[in-house]
């Protein structure tokens, strides 16, 4: 792991460097495991030379997790072109991409205690949580959303968090289907919120107006017709 | 709030006592605003005499979170009769209550930080999520889910969590309405995963057949259908 280079850096090289080798540490293992002396070894310089650029593992750990952070929300922007469902699963792939490059690290950040869960790092998720959030809301093109869109949107991002962190517990079922699930989970949320609020029926009643006949989420609608039993049609509100 | 009794005590009722006026002040603020000075005034005792049972506030804290998981596991269990949407939906109204009651204190309990996000107390989370997963497995009349199921159950327990944190937000949407949602929301989750595998779709037309054509479950299906635009059938698999 160490770089086997010693030439002289730059303050902020050498910092992003160590941001970069401490990411890399606390993506794979909790941060509570890992030490100083070992960033510094895969680093390549001295332990006392990494407190000269970080305080302490916190302040190395804090500077990993805004990179990191910064990294994710960017992953969330997709061109606002094309049918919703297929825009969201390709903002899925790239957010089980990045679960999958940091999964001990994002593990140990979600589930909090002692070294990760200060309101610094809690001020870190909520922001990339908030960052999903536009970005959706954006996808939707809605500016000043309803209380019941909000509660889906936010309540659809804590369920991809909460899948993403069961699929890393064995994954156990590929991960390719989760992230349809999670489309269609988005879907089915929209779809019950919908059942019983007419603004919400709007909304939705548009965004699957674009989608097209082969689409994720036609082809949901078709599964879900052919399993649930037929009732009679009762009208909306 | 103080008793205004000082008759003695026995040790254990004492501290019974002491845990009760805590879990009443940390559950209507964040346990960072309350001080131990407020905990001895409101059980009409001296600070020391609190250090003395409790040797300082985060064990004051977990014994009380203990005490407050108990109760809201116990409001878990449910007879096994009659339709499970039915069964889910009385549940969801005993757990708002909790979540009403014990408000600020769940919210910061469950958005972490540095009073509240201990391994211990990240343990007993843990524990009361654990008891929700188990009690659904019952309902259900599972014992040995497949992954798919697990992860829909764990998935659905989550955004119980994320929906009432949101709802304790500006309680904008009638806690009601939201209980019923997340019956609903339970049912779409299992939908969505039924829709790609055999053996999920077995396991929800079972308990599909249960439910009243009068029950949340058909109303929702009857809804659903009137909103979304007809699509041919599809077969399943």
């Amino acid at each position: 792991m160490t770089t086997g280079v010693r030439r002289r850096m730059g303050v902020e090289e050498r910092k992003q460097q160590l941001i970069g080798v401490a990411l890399e540490l606390f993506g794979h293992r909790s941060p509570d495991e890992v030490s100083i002396d070992e960033i510094a070894a895969a680093a390549g310089i001295s332990r006392p030379l990494v407190y000269h650029y970080f305080p302490g593992k916190q302040s190395l750990y804090e500077a990993a997790l805004r990179r990191a952070a910064d990294e994710l929300a960017a992953r969330f922007v997709e061109p606002p072109r094309g049918p919703l469902g297929a825009r969201l699963l390709r903002v899925m792939g790239r957010f089980f991409d990045f679960v999958d490059e940091h999964g001990p690290g994002f593990a140990a950040l979600m589930r909090g205690g002692p070294a990760v869960g200060s309101s610094t790092t809690n001020a870190m998720i909520d922001e990339v949580r908030q960052a999903a959030y536009e970005q959706i809301l954006a996808h939707l093109a809605v500016e000043e959303p309803p209380a019941r869109l909000e509660l889906v949107v936010r309540s659809w991002v804590s369920l991809a968090e909460s899948t993403a962190l069961l699929w890393l517990d064995g994954r156990r079922v590929p991960r390719a289907e989760l992230e349809l699930q999670l489309v269609h989970d988005f879907a089915a949320l929209a779809a019950v919120s919908a059942a019983y609020d007419a603004e919400m029926a709007g909304i939705l009643i548009r965004i699957l107006a674009d989608e097209p006949a082969d689409g994720p989420f036609a082809d949901l609608v078709g599964r879900l017709s052919a399993l649930v039993p037929r009732v009679p049609d009762q009208p909306l509100r």
